[in-house]
């Protein structure tokens, strides 16, 4: 039943933006959890960054660069570029109160920033990408949070490969969280059989995807061209019926 | 600046599923949108399949056939099968109370009812298609209803090109809905750019993505085989680290 | 530590609308998650009623009776009759896919079907009243469940207490439900101290509110008053600045 | 129909906290729709306290002091007090891409770090306090937001009194944002009805619950003491049924 990588990776990059609270070198669950992906994308030749981006300094706004509007500094253009070069977008977030981290929806509103701009096909910035998200809690939300990143991704222009969320929580209530060494000597979420099979399935996938994509030369420029669009090409579209 | 479409799509076939609370023949403004993206998808060849879901007897419950339980009637899984002959799904819904219809929620829970099953590859059996959404309210909630139903959509199996989603509601508060003809002649929606462009641009991707896949006889069977990871294949996922 | 009841409720009425997709006789664990408030109301004297929507004729709509309307059988209208005889009301629904059930959606569209409707003082009909929800799955998905049913709550009417959800879920991933009995002869979620608590406050903060609700003859009908600002009425809002 | 306030309020205090992303002396959208709230409040002798949460430095975290964990400098204990000063709270976000501010995701935050505090009758921190919630953005959410922030104060221990939100947004797509001058001399949102009667009732309904809950000197400490449970008196929860 074992069977091989159908093709090779090693031309792929990929960004794993960590968006938990804790600056390093705090333990930060969601990068234990993110570190099991980004081993397997390692071992078939990917080229892995790494950003946790609490060790940042990212200012509130949705403009390119916020040095121009008032802030001090602003390191999100630097991550941008990171953003742009990697053809794997994944986001971890731990969960609270149910919802993604204010790390992550920061991260979500400075690539929102930079949604107007076009590539060289006249495409959004994003297209041709493929994203993931990777969420810990100990209580609840996985599925929450992962709508709502993976909706920001889609919107942005990114292709969302099925199962592309993976996470893991406890049963509810407060309780360890990913990776946490337990009493008994046992790791917390260690022996999740979902966990580690929805990880697996979405690292693939993101793999197959971002691999059939990238020797597309990305996707068509037909159809979804914002440039010609605003020229007034409209490739097709029906006219209104009405009641 | 207009291109022609890239390749052919005659051999694709799609599924609109109206989830409208409205039976035939009453208006279903969710059908005036997406026959939009009907209309454009015939003409480059789909064979498009469309479905009110509210004219056919759907019981509740999560298993392929509810009248193996208790249900009189279930005309799902005769759906099912249209579903699984498209390559590309389309959900449409109403917004009600900022949420998607109750036709929408069965929709999504009857699909889930098979999530258990495998195509031949041992894959799950939505695997190699592209789904997406069409929302139309009067007041607010699109892009929470998108959300929604896009993690179901790629939590199922499909894949969510970029930009899925498309609707159109009017100003906050009541007012008119899509293809409603107003006092002045005009027709609400007919004349809303953004409505058009993420139709037209989500249509098109549905469209690349399902190709993609088709021609590549979809998605790779390796890393996301269900009957492998059952009997142990691990494909490469990395041991936890803990603290 | 132990304090008595600070007031006899023995006067309220309270509505527990179970939304699972199961009819009776089956086993419902929301029921089961249920009865155990219930059972606490009735011990103050609470008159409680029990529905389970399946077991009835629901169909699809948002007009107050659809059998205006082309259905060939509601049964909404008679307990749209025992919901407004409640002071408390408590949707119960099971998760899928991170997400309320159908029926669950539906209750909430019927509801918001009287939603127009006004009560003696001019006031929406479900004012003075008190709602909360209870959630049961195996998964994920409480506080997602939550937030949707209170918030549907609340913008018809409802007074939302502090705490006024309490749910189940067991580890990430599938397992047994609430109230199943598992192999070591234990129950599921019948040992979490987290649950316990949750659907303790709900419960009595329900009581709580209700009971304020019902001294004060409900809430005053000032600044809230539908046919009041229909008529012209501001309440004193202040106009719009701008820049 | 005109009525008159049915008590004073001149011993009530709210906290409106405004998470828009643009520092003061930005122009605030959020802040211009809060106003219409804040100055009727004012007028009713309510003592309004406003806060631009972006003005201050708020690191992110889930301890009341981010000082004691790295942190250079934290103003939130400081504001914390401000929310415990206050009988009313009100948080004002934007919209982006669908969902709440990273400003006021990083406030639901800060607040919940101090949820595992007790008042002196053993509840939790927030509880005797009511809350609500004003959004605001040009394209679609304002529902969605409004569940999120609706549900995390309730679960804080805030009453949510019916119809808690208000919002504005225009038509789907791009467009002006609230209060902005519009070419032909109107204001953006300043002729909806929707809005102002939303605005209306929100505010009148905060004031309502918060009489209450002062008169009766917060919400009955019976059945919701944290602090008893823990040394656990169980106030008449059942015990579990099971199959």
């Amino acid at each position: 039943m074992t069977t091989s990588p159908p093709a090779r990776y090693d031309d792929l990059r990929a960004l794993f933006l960590n968006c938990t609270l804790t600056p390093t070198p705090g333990f930060s669950h969601t990068q234990a959890l993110m570190d099991r992906s980004i081993g397997l994308m390692r071992d078939v030749g990917v080229t892995v960054d790494v950003v946790r981006v609490v060790d940042h300094v990212v200012p509130p706004g949705v403009q390119p660069d916020m040095t121009a509007h008032g802030a001090e500094r602003d390191d999100w253009p630097a991550l941008q570029q990171r953003v742009l070069d990697a053809d794997v977008l994944v986001l971890g977030t731990p969960i609270w109160l149910g919802d993604k981290s204010s790390e992550c929806t920061r991260v979500v509103e400075r690539l929102y920033g930079y949604s107007g701009e076009t590539n060289d096909a006249g495409q959004y910035l994003y297209y041709g990408r493929v994203g993931g998200v990777v969420v810990t809690g100990n209580e609840d939300g996985v599925k929450h949070v992962a709508m709502s990143v993976l909706y920001s991704l889609q919107h942005l222009g990114y292709v969302v490969p099925p199962q592309a969320d993976a996470g893991w929580i406890g049963e509810v209530g407060p309780g360890p969280s990913y990776g946490d060494r337990l009493d008994d000597g046992t790791v917390a979420g260690a022996d999740s059989d979902f966990t580690e099979r929805n990880l697996t399935f979405m690292t693939w996938n993101l793999l197959h995807l971002a691999r059939m994509l990238k020797d597309a030369g990305g996707l068509p420029a037909h159809g979804n061209v914002r440039t010609a669009w605003d020229t007034g090409t409209r490739y097709g579209l029906h006219n209104p019926e009405y009641r």
